[in-house]
């Protein structure tokens, strides 16, 4: 957020709310992650680290601020943080004033290279961000560049959304009256522009007027199923409970879980190997073991067709801290952090984990649901 | 704890410690959970509710303070709270003075119900004491009486001991120098009297020279694998990481985990089912897929030989605050809980979960290691 600006001022919503006095609405108002404001030349971002407890949008008044949000993870998620980016480009390209062609190519140079930076390990934002400079290419005049930089940020952002539906769509026949359907981590709307992935076929259900019951896997370490995708389902109104991440394999063989869908970071095209937070492949493993339908639902640019093996996918280790302890609010409504384990204890974090084919049901893509090793025989008609 | 009384002056490690300004001495000195003072008639527990971050033994001067003690959970785990209880009992008479015959069967009888309430739906502690009664029935004179009153509890926390140190040698031999083992929840020595049983074997090993590595599951909800077992494989020594219970599968998939170990609540001795804490069946079906053995180590008075299916065991629905939120401390020093999930979502907790035998490789018992399917055959070997 940049210096001086009252988030207040900027809540959507129109207030705050806070673990004690949360004002429920008799109807939830839906809106995106991540917007554009031409007047400021502002993105706005929900204030993803302060939720569940606090709801805050947020303004980032110039590019640098805007690739700060993603580094510092107000904003997360692959979809949600591409949208970012190209919004910051749009944002960088119109702050542009009064010098020569070159000055603006070379300051084109510098917004691309700051909000690359950001994440460094993200391909999507960089993905963006490339295609947005192929198409100013064949622009002419600075004015014009920066009156269509931010036309087709909007266009990435809208196609985001417009593949989140149709994830939904394509899921939604998934989703019978009274389902129990088991979700891990967050791939909701928050991950993305609008909508979600993992989400998209539950809010496609709920609007064609189904209803069933979601259990939200806590999502240790970091807690995203606790946080977000909870804090998410309860504000679409959509029946649901946390459960700990131990809880899952008892409720499957009780007959308590119909279903199971998650998001991934990264599906191999050639294998149908699925990445995703750690403890996905545990829940793939119970429920191939139930007879209990396992889908991942991702848009078209989540397959990766050139990697050749699961096994090659680096994981990403985090700090031992996540496991130690874990971030929260006390009585009084203060953020803090406490430590729950033994504290001459070490911890391993291994913060992601592959999936293999045979245990995935399908795989929901915005062009109909695949059995994932059918994937690179229909490259072409996947994009690969 | 009796009132007026320095929890301090009664640690007998002669320290407190603290998250910040832990005293990691050259060699740990390890004792029992619980022990008897005959020279002021008092219960000595580890106050368990505050691991790993403070150390304290606190007496019990009376029977109804030792009641208390395992209603607050100050002391917890099958073996330990039925050898509390024996204390207590000892206790109890103990203090009876000046008085009839008559009046000395009345106080027993008072000891006896304070001591039962204090943890309604245990059988461990009601089974120490109605042995102790029918001891006692044949000894003559109060004064006899609690004499032996005493010596009958001292023998029913020794023979506690020797079970656990009879599981170590039984199970010592499966732990292979290097290996990597993992464990679920706390069935330490501070849910026994001393050593043990799922960690018996580890520490066995240890004493018999041999290196390993052990993977702590932080189990979820309350974290008895990152507070309790993190925290006695510290002061004994052992190599040991703690894991959320989302990466067993990765690790296994990579190779990581060589072997597993738990414990229970309940062995049912007709069919091999295992009761024990929840996110175990999970383990299991992890273990069974890639081919790793998984032991369950108990002491003979956890096998049931009554009940004739896993479907019947009770499973404890526990409050949802425990799913929703953490107790830790924090960079303050200072306990508390913090809600980490969205304040308007529910959670569900199951608190225990029934793994099925053909999942088990072996139950390591104090007088051999069988496969689950077995147990009823060999049920006069097993005292059933």
């Amino acid at each position: 957020m940049a210096a001086g600006e009252n988030p207040r001022a900027r809540c959507r919503l129109g207030y705050d709310f806070h673990i004690m006095n949360v004002t429920v609405r008799g109807q939830t108002r839906h809106y995106r992650t991540v917007t554009f404001d031409p007047a400021r030349n502002a993105v706005r971002l929900i204030e993803q680290r302060l939720l569940p407890h606090q709801f805050k949008v947020v303004a980032t008044c110039d590019y640098r601020a805007t690739a700060r949000a993603i580094t510092d993870m107000v904003v997360r998620g692959a979809p949600a943080i591409a949208a970012t980016a190209a919004y910051g480009l749009a944002q960088g390209l119109r702050a542009f004033s009064g010098g020569s062609r070159a000055q603006f190519e070379r300051h084109t140079r510098e917004v691309y290279a700051t909000l690359k930076a950001a994440r460094p390990t993200a391909v999507d934002p960089v993905n963006a961000m490339d295609w947005m400079l192929r198409e100013l290419a064949a622009v002419e005049g600075v004015a014009e560049k920066q009156r269509v930089a931010l036309l087709l940020a909007e266009r990435f952002a809208d196609e985001d959304v417009e593949h989140c539906e149709a994830i939904g769509q394509q899921g939604a026949k998934l989703i019978r009256e009274g389902m129990k359907v088991l979700t891990h981590c967050n791939a909701g709307w928050l991950a993305c522009v609008d909508i979600g992935t993992a989400t998209a076929p539950l809010y496609a259900a709920q609007a064609q007027g189904r209803k069933f019951h979601v259990y939200c896997d806590e999502t240790r370490p970091r807690s995203q199923g606790a946080t977000l995708t909870a804090w998410e389902l309860a504000q679409q109104g959509v029946s649901h409970a946390i459960i700990a991440d131990n809880a899952a394999g008892h409720l499957m063989q009780r007959g308590l879980i119909d279903l199971v869908i998650v998001g991934s970071d990264r599906v191999l095209g050639r294998t149908g190997e699925v990445t995703n937070k750690i403890g996905t492949y545990t829940k793939a493993v119970l429920a191939h073991r139930h007879g209990i339908p396992f889908y991942v639902a991702i848009p078209l640019s989540t397959i990766d067709w050139r990697l050749k093996a699961g096994r090659d996918i680096p994981i990403e280790e985090r700090a031992g801290s996540e496991v130690l302890g874990a971030w929260g609010v006390t009585a009084s409504g203060r953020r803090t952090y406490v430590r729950v384990a033994n504290p001459t204890s070490p911890a391993c974090n291994p913060a992601f984990d592959v999936t293999p084919p045979e245990l995935i049901t399908g795989i929901i893509t915005p062009i109909g649901i695949f059995r994932p090793k059918d994937l690179w025989r229909k490259r072409r008609q996947l994009g690969g």
